[in-house]
């Protein structure tokens, strides 16, 4: 998946380190049969079998007959190239996460299993989901087609009854504009028509590669002709398990637009783009996991994207190469946790968490607070600022990710452990309020360069702050004041931190400022004419400059993941539901109508769901599961009530 | 190569994981042309080109015009399946190891670069040479050929003339009992004969898989035929460069085999046995590299192994899981840098060093000894004593280890970490003797557990105390005397730890006593009807039982690596040519007839070679490089003389 991404006529790998399955690993397995059974064995790799720890006498037999009694099976398997994997149905022996394996590193563990469930459905050949699309509209410009396909789509292209001779080229656009422009579209395919036509299955030929696109622009050499164009839609087939309706269409065309654009996103991992990059990014993942709560709830996803994300160790450079981006992922390991209760999946991982927290760690200057080496990007977001020194931001998420661990340190146990990232998230937070904390400004600063703070003042780090409540009251409210609302403090342009920054106002109770800016910024959009939303949005832009990012005329994204945050927005403040316990065994709903005549929808949580209906004069809500708490209002006061988990609608009269 | 050893019917991959490349690099190279070039890129993988950091600009054509003057290329490449590489040969760009490459690890280091000089000749297809070989006798036994081909040989089977339907077995045999035993033997192919005509090319059938065997029994279905059974022999091309005679026919025998025994074993890394493990153990490699260093100078093959037996990081086992093995890594680098003068090849490996050693070093004891972790196999030898607790011989290998380090650090500048690994070698070997040794025994004891020393005493330690020169004159003496040559103390069965035992025993003058063992032990193989030397020989043993080992009754392997060090012992000892700085710069030849009448042969010095020429009367000498000085003794007393590096020959008489 990190090298699919194209740019121009060539691949365009990720720019970190890789790491692969372990190759050679072992399965083992103690059964006790009542009398002998044969197996079948399908593998993807080399294997052997042996018995009871006789490994000089090994058979490649895929079937085999298993003496009866007690006996230990190990199976070697050897794959370099795919994931090894075995399968076994058997009447008593299957293949299950009950089987147990090793790469040889002293470390037995339970083999992965996940739904492969016949031997001629193997991992290696897992696909997403496909169906085929049309074009809506078809023009000639300049004398070649231009196909609209109505709005962002990806998938493979596929040509029916092509002939002739000659070369096709392509050019794909998230715009009108990108498509009409072969030498600056960030996406183009060069084919030989002869090589296509001998590649056809039953009269159409179907590009090896998916891409994202809204438009294509077919230039074709003279003697090649074709009947149609269509394509082959690809995606992950995600259940919708959320819904968002209201008095005002077009917060409900926002949420809609916001849920494809999410689903467009959400592949073999959640990506932050699927014209460019088509990677897997923490920062960029840590939100999509968050709208994924809100919305399908596809925990596979999440989990493979927390795995690929980490990697292996050693660790030389941070996750993606941004210090930021490695603390994230211990943010979103702790949100994992909040909203699903799946503690194997911490446990899993525990090790892996601490070994990237120990090199987060090594990177504290004298002062105790996390900096970038000069290897390291220090991201925070696309904006005028400077990360030279300690930035506030990279402090309150590392702190924020040693809470993480200092929790899944007591989970699992190990108290000292809990008890001392405890300690030091607290240390660290203390210092950055105490270093970076500016009181005639009101906020957080944005960095500290050889002990000496900089004036800048940014809303990153105050959000944040808010987000995790590092804040006394005294310093939300002057955030709010000061930071957040107050016009002079630079405005965020990307959705990305759009994010936080509603986030923060919404728990603010700022639900009214944050529908207009709603409205606005992703209306603003919508009135452009996407159909996903964008990686970044300045309405001060105009044309086709809209499209333009990273120097390149095109280079900007217009299917970008972290551009569905209404999602959670909507799900989390305006139907107000949020868990309180791990995997929502309790569970606040809180809805707010935001200047909403009427609002109405659903937030799954984990397998049940939560349906909430509300207008100025009553609020109807029910829950299939968890001990679920209604918060409201009557008359300024607040008021709870307990929420039955019978499935049956509870009505509370404002 | 890790996972081509099979046991009976099945695949036997080594225990330990197994490290890939780096799948996801990029390289760069900044040149200045005086006018445009084209160049045509072969690569293994995907790859992108792009020019002066423009990477939104990429292209994957193979031809291509680079601009003139001043610029930087990159290339960006993924290969999943073989190792990444790239090959450009323009008129003035390209490829070469100065070219500089990085995993994305922050990590710049030059690309490696080796005889791949086509771009029909990729890495991926490397290949050993292969040529044809008949066997010499054929007869039938129990009605099915069994073939001999007159000594031990690896390679692929082949049938010319394949017809008929049905099975065929083919039973392997590094002995006929073992080849007679279907049962039994190590090796076995069992074949559909349709499966085979299918995969013929002209008329013959070459086998997948490479084999170890000197017999072959094929038992084939009734309707199964074939006109001739072939092998093609499989094997790296090195040149022998050292010669050993003697006025001793059997000794020029077992001087001969142990170079088929070496070469055999010299393969894509130096393995233990060609027919079990076919794996690389780094103790076996050890010696290996020595007796190559002996004959044929092959550096590829040792840098390959040190290479492979180190892996990635991080570590979490030993090298093959053995405490030892992982000790005998440094001294194998020591070796090679004292041999060869590379220092090239230490600087590339000092980092995976510097972690190795301190994975060691965390496993000392609170009386600063190296013990083993319950995960962790403490080997020495096959022999029958336990490794329970502190083993001295392992102290000894961490001591000669940390010296190696030492040396390295100070070589590439960093006298600190010289300094602090000379002082813990010294730390370590000094409290090992004052520990372990026994004065009323008169050498090191074997081990102690909980802080009190058991009684055995065994040669192993004593050896290596010798040869890395810890021990006083007394102490020397005394070793000879109570531990080497002393009856009572356990007799060494392996050709593995023969290897040290006779080393040292020349060290010390023992040449006659090491001549004869020679001849008792080699040749006692020989006399058996050996055609190569095996993993073990006990003398006591009779008839077919010499063939068993590991609980099977075929499981010895009798083509094994550490079977050759007559190599090592004629041509360091009797031939006596000793490096004294790196890469033979200076060198000691100190001939020794150890009660042989005659003797002569070659040592290759680096690029160059010393011959020796010596009986009772004379001695000759000629070397074509270093500064070399022949020591010798006349009427009792020791001289010294210069040997000029003019390749003529000089003449001492005694």
């Amino acid at each position: 998946m990190a090298v699919k991404r194209t740019a121009r006529k060539g691949a365009y790998p990720s720019y970190w380190r890789l790491d692969r399955h372990y190759s050679n690993i072992e399965f083992r397995f103690t059964y006790d049969l009542p009398q002998e059974e044969s197996i079948r064995i399908a593998a993807e790799g080399i294997f052997a079998l042996y018995l009871d720890g006789k490994d000089n006498y090994r058979n490649n037999q895929s079937l085999i007959t298993l003496p009866a009694g007690k006996h230990e099976i190990s199976i070697s398997l050897f794959n370099d190239t795919e994931v090894p994997a075995l399968f076994i149905a058997g009447d008593h022996i299957c293949t299950s996460s009950s089987w147990e394996v090793r790469s040889y590193q002293n470390d037995w563990v339970n083999a992965g299993s996940w739904t492969f469930n016949s031997a001629s459905q193997p991992p290696s050949q897992f696909r997403l989901a496909l169906t085929p699309q049309e074009p809506i509209r078809s023009e000639l410009r300049d004398g070649f087609p231009l196909l609209d396909f109505g709005k962002e789509t990806f998938g493979y292209l596929r040509f029916h009854g092509l002939s002739g001779l000659g070369k096709l080229c392509i050019s794909y656009g998230e715009s009108i504009a990108e498509a009409l422009s072969p030498d600056e579209c960030v996406l183009i395919d060069e084919l030989d028509v002869t090589d296509m036509i001998a590649g056809a299955e039953e009269g159409s030929y179907t590009l090896k590669n998916a891409k994202a696109f809204r438009y294509v622009w077919i230039q074709a050499d003279a003697e090649v002709h074709w009947q149609t164009v269509s394509m082959l839609y690809e995606y992950v087939p995600v259940t919708y398990r959320s819904s968002f309706q209201c008095s005002d269409p077009k917060i409900n065309e926002i949420y809609e637009m916001s849920l494809y654009t999410l689903h467009l996103n959400t592949r073999e991992f959640f990506l932050d783009g699927i014209k460019r990059d088509r990677w897997v990014w923490s920062g960029d993942a840590y939100q999509a996991f968050l709208m994924n709560y809100y919305s399908f709830f596809d925990l596979d996803v999440t989990r493979r994207t927390l795995v690929a994300l980490r990697g292996k160790d050693p660790l030389t450079m941070h996750i993606n190469t941004i210090l930021d981006y490695s603390l994230y992922w211990f943010i979103s390991l702790y949100d994992y946790y909040m909203y699903t209760g799946d503690l194997d999946f911490i446990r899993v991982n525990y090790n892996r968490a601490v070994s990237l927290m120990d090199f987060c760690l090594k990177q504290r200057n004298e002062e105790g607070l996390i900096v970038g080496r000069p290897q390291d990007w220090v991201f925070v977001d696309w904006a005028d600022f400077s990360n030279e020194g300690a930035v506030s931001t990279e402090q309150i998420l590392l702190s924020r990710g040693l809470e993480a661990m200092s929790q899944f340190a007591g989970l699992l146990g190990d108290d000292e452990a809990s008890a001392s990232y405890g300690k030091l998230a607290e240390e660290i937070i203390a210092a950055t309020l105490h270093l970076f904390w500016d009181k005639d400004k009101g906020g957080l600063l944005h960095h500290r360069v050889d002990g000496e703070n900089l004036p800048e003042l940014t809303k990153h780090a105050n959000m944040f702050a808010m987000s995790y409540d590092y804040l006394s009251a005294e310093q939300r409210d002057s955030v709010i004041r000061n930071v957040m609302l107050n016009p002079q403090v630079p405005q965020i342009r990307t959705p990305y931190m759009r994010f936080h920054e509603l986030a923060v106002l919404c728990e603010s109770g700022q639900h009214e400022y944050v529908r207009n800016e709603m409205l606005s910024y992703w209306g603003g959009m919508i009135d452009l004419g996407a159909t996903t939303f964008w990686e970044e949005y300045d309405p001060t832009q105009t044309g086709d400059t809209h499209y333009g990012m990273y120097g390149m005329p095109y280079g900007k994204s217009l299917c970008h993941a972290w551009g569905a945050s209404p999602i959670y927005l909507l799900g989390k403040y305006f139907l107000g539901v949020k868990p309180c316990e791990p995997g929502y065994a309790a569970f606040i709903v809180e809805p707010h109508l935001g200047g909403l005549e009427w609002l109405k929808g659903a937030v799954p949580i984990a397998d049940g769901e939560v349906e909430v209906d509300m207008n100025e004069h009553r609020i109807r809500v029910r829950s299939t599961s968890g001990q679920g708490r209604l918060r409201y209002r009557t008359k300024g006061q607040p008021h709870e009530a307990v929420i039955p988990a019978d499935g049956e609608w509870m009505e509370i009269r404002l």
